[in-house]
């Protein structure tokens, strides 16, 4: 079983996952996708960190590496449950970009996918923290809405071309704990009743 | 002509249609997709009702079943007009599960869609009366909301796949006539400039 | 390089285009989708006006009018970059219909989609002004803010089919300027960055 695991950067996904994890009956394997095409990057692409992969790949060698890490991780399943922690709808240089387009999701065919919500006023004060963002107003709140809006029905084509199951909770803060368990429940449930 | 209806329950589609068809300047026939599933189950898969069908049944045989239903429809249409009461995406025992998957669409090619929505308040006090919920609290308000928003975004797949035309009605409290009138007159002027 | 510009009419789509341009840094021939289909079927299919297609020419030939302007663009797009003026949701004498659907898209294959979005109480103001609609209501607020919904969340088929860069700007009333420049950051980003 493979399920995806997505939000918007600061929505406390890792975190849900972390302590998740405690909470589900079920051997699970977490991986990130960013951590796994940067391992392969580095080691058949000569790449040393996540900015040289933009900066020196090729698209068209972009896409084959993200293709490497969805065969990857695709084997690892045939084994294993998957908990992959990844993104639908990324911010990048310029607009938003897909995290996984068709090519990759016909290889993935993830059977759950649960998107991390949270309030874009929380999740603004979150990035806060980490200096990702500079100034505090009204069209970056509006920006991380779209982008986590996007995210969210974004799924509607992964339900109607692979049957995957999907699953929105909502991080309030100061709720981890909440949140951690109903992220727990669902995948116990989603296993539970294969 | 195929039109579906969706709505998340508790909006009113059954009354809606009910009343619409009244004004329907054309022949329509009338059907459930749940009941035509139903129906089919328990002729051909040894099913009393509607709970056996998930815990009597395989993903495969639920998938064949569904298939043979859309068959049905399909081969009704060949000679009448149908509205087919559906749902698009439905809450089930974990997370969100689509009610039509690219392999049923591609049978269906519906030619419309119409959304039921309401105001997701409305929706829950409706619930309410028939018990499907238990507590009234904000985390429930949310949940119809989303299943809504997921209802709605969820047709522009059929609108780029199939060149479906989509209607979103609002059905407001207490103003059935008027929405019953909208929903007949959006299927007249569809069938009458085919 | 070939980049949808899309939003619901009364945005103010064709101000930011039209300004937007001057701040590109590179060369774009600048199309109208609509005015295409309205040149070819003048040319090829003996139509005066807009009105006439719909009324004159069949759903196939209508289909085939439509192929035909695709492809010219896609020809022009050999040497030339593009920005396409057109629509992904549209209002029609029924319901919501697609401005481009899945047989047009495989051909298009666009590299970017820019939703022009505003407030739809602002869109509303415009739209009386150019005697559009009647009544200022809620309804046709509601109703402008579901077809902008559609627009925006249709863009996640693109980027999932055809790795679609979309990004979204707000028009916000009198900030025109701020507006196209963000237009033409973004295409100058998304062009240097090929």
């Amino acid at each position: 079983m493979l399920i995806l695991v997505t939000g918007v950067p600061g929505v406390g996904k890792t975190s849900i996952i972390k302590e998740g994890i405690k909470y589900i009956k079920y051997n699970f394997n977490i991986l990130s996708l960013g951590d796994i095409i940067l391992d392969i990057a580095k080691k058949n692409y000569n790449i040393n960190n996540r900015d040289e992969i933009r900066k020196k790949l090729s698209i068209k060698d972009q896409l084959n590496l993200q293709m490497e890490a969805m065969k990857y991780v695709k084997d690892i399943e045939k084994n294993e449950n998957i908990i992959l922690d990844t993104h639908l709808v990324i911010e990048s240089y310029a607009g938003f970009v897909p995290g996984i387009i068709r090519t990759f999701a016909d290889i993935l065919r993830p059977n759950g996918i649960v998107v991390i919500t949270s309030d874009p006023d929380k999740i603004f004060l979150r990035r806060l923290k980490d200096m990702e963002i500079r100034g505090r107003d009204i069209e970056n709140l509006k920006r991380i809405e779209i982008q986590q809006n996007l995210t969210i029905y974004f799924t509607t084509v992964f339900m109607f071309e692979y049957h995957t199951v999907v699953e929105i909770i909502n991080n309030e803060e100061g709720l981890l704990d909440i949140s951690s368990k109903k992220f727990a429940e669902f995948i116990n449930k989603l296993i539970g009743n294969e």
